[in-house]
């Protein structure tokens, strides 16, 4: 008895997939702001590992991480796309269903160069600044994070543009065809739903810390992570989906 | 400014840590049951994985995983214990604080083959029956939530059995050469502090999932955490606990 994910393109689905992901970035987020900024693990060639020399501490992690999750097959799955290039294949089948998606290489909305800048920004305003040496645990958590964040923007770059494009294929193949990205953009723009997301992202981290014990736990500011979400995640998914109607095959 | 975490041997500062790390449990067993069982990927043999024959995918992701914590420094620090043997040296230095503990070898009190055990005969309670084909996803969580029960064993494995010793070294040292195994396991329990764990394991669970969406996160019955604390992870930690006193060094 196999069940493979439904790969519908009705939008209703697709929001509730992304709706899902929130709670996975956010205890990812959570994790993460339980240790200092610990600037120096982003500082290129500060990384005191052996055997690497331009890279950081989280460079290598995620060099690293990546090489195994790529043996293990997660990149031929949409929209896990990798923050590297040259990456092993895969060592295993890995069973897909049919994804209802019309690009030749998903790589064309790979954002992660971008969101691996966003986020390293956006620590310092997430985790207490300073310094405590627990430089692996905040570079496997940065990892786990980062995966995070990745999958949601390049879920809804693809699943939630070509959604869109067939409800109106017509505009989008004209507005691509005039390259005029700027009503793209317009045009993917549902402001009542950016809105219901950032609402309810606020409540899921207040929520999600109410039995934590502050003499222990770190807690987040649920508006820093709602800024990240109108600054980064939001306006990322969207440059995607733009890119996604882009390079989408009509024939 | 470095901020080396503090090893404080007071009781309630290792009640305060340990309290500390069941969000981290909590969230990485949430997060597993967002797949079904997928009981293949713990049957030796069936992995689907050039270059392994024995061995079940699980078992290959913690081989691949730890080898990558091991190159990282991971196991250097006492309460992360791994579950393979034979693990590459580190390729960083890290730095630790003075450990209050008196051990030659922290892998006396390592249970982490039966924490395996346990945790896998615990899935078919804690995730819906039946096979999703999302193996990839289900063993990286298997991981993460292997790790987080792990370090909560082995940290107060060591750390609590230490402060419990402090208090009375005759009564242990009397009890561990008489080998009266029981009497120790009697010696360490606090039934009162036990019973406000699990009520505590029980609130952050559900509160955990309040503002889950059930058309797209699988929820958890707090129950059957508490179960998995009662049954596993607390006798667990204790049985860690009259190892670590067994093997203490009293000179």
């Amino acid at each position: 008895m196999r069940e493979l994910p439904v790969y519908d393109i009705d939008l209703e689905t697709i929001a509730l997939r992304l709706e899902g992901l929130e709670e996975t970035i956010i205890y990812h987020l959570i994790e993460r702001a339980q240790y200092r900024v610990n600037g120096i693990v982003y500082e290129p060639g500060k990384n005191g590992f052996t055997g690497f020399e331009k890279e950081s501490l989280l460079d290598i992690r995620l060099l690293y991480h990546e090489r195994m999750d790529a043996e293990f097959g997660r990149f031929v799955v949409p929209e896990e796309r990798p923050f590297n290039p040259g990456l092993p294949p895969p060592r295993r089948a890995v069973n897909l269903p049919a994804y209802p998606l019309y690009l030749d290489d998903y790589d064309v909305i790979n954002l992660t160069a971008r969101i691996k800048t966003a986020y390293t920004a956006f620590l310092p305003f997430l985790c207490r600044s300073g310094d405590d040496g627990q430089y692996g645990s905040t570079i496997e958590h940065d990892v786990f994070a980062l995966q995070a964040i990745a999958r949601r923007i390049h879920y809804g770059a693809l699943f939630v543009a070509e959604s869109k494009y067939r409800e109106k294929p017509e505009l989008y193949q004209d507005l691509v065809s005039r390259r005029a990205r700027n009503d793209i953009m317009d045009a993917l723009t549902r402001r009542e739903v950016e809105e219901r997301i950032i609402h309810r992202v606020k409540e899921k981290v207040k929520v999600a810390q109410e039995t934590a014990n502050r003499r222990v736990r770190v807690l987040i500011d649920p508006d820093t992570v709602v800024r990240f979400y109108r600054e980064t995640i939001i306006p990322f998914t969207k440059e995607g989906e733009v890119r996604y109607l882009e390079h989408r095959k009509t024939g």
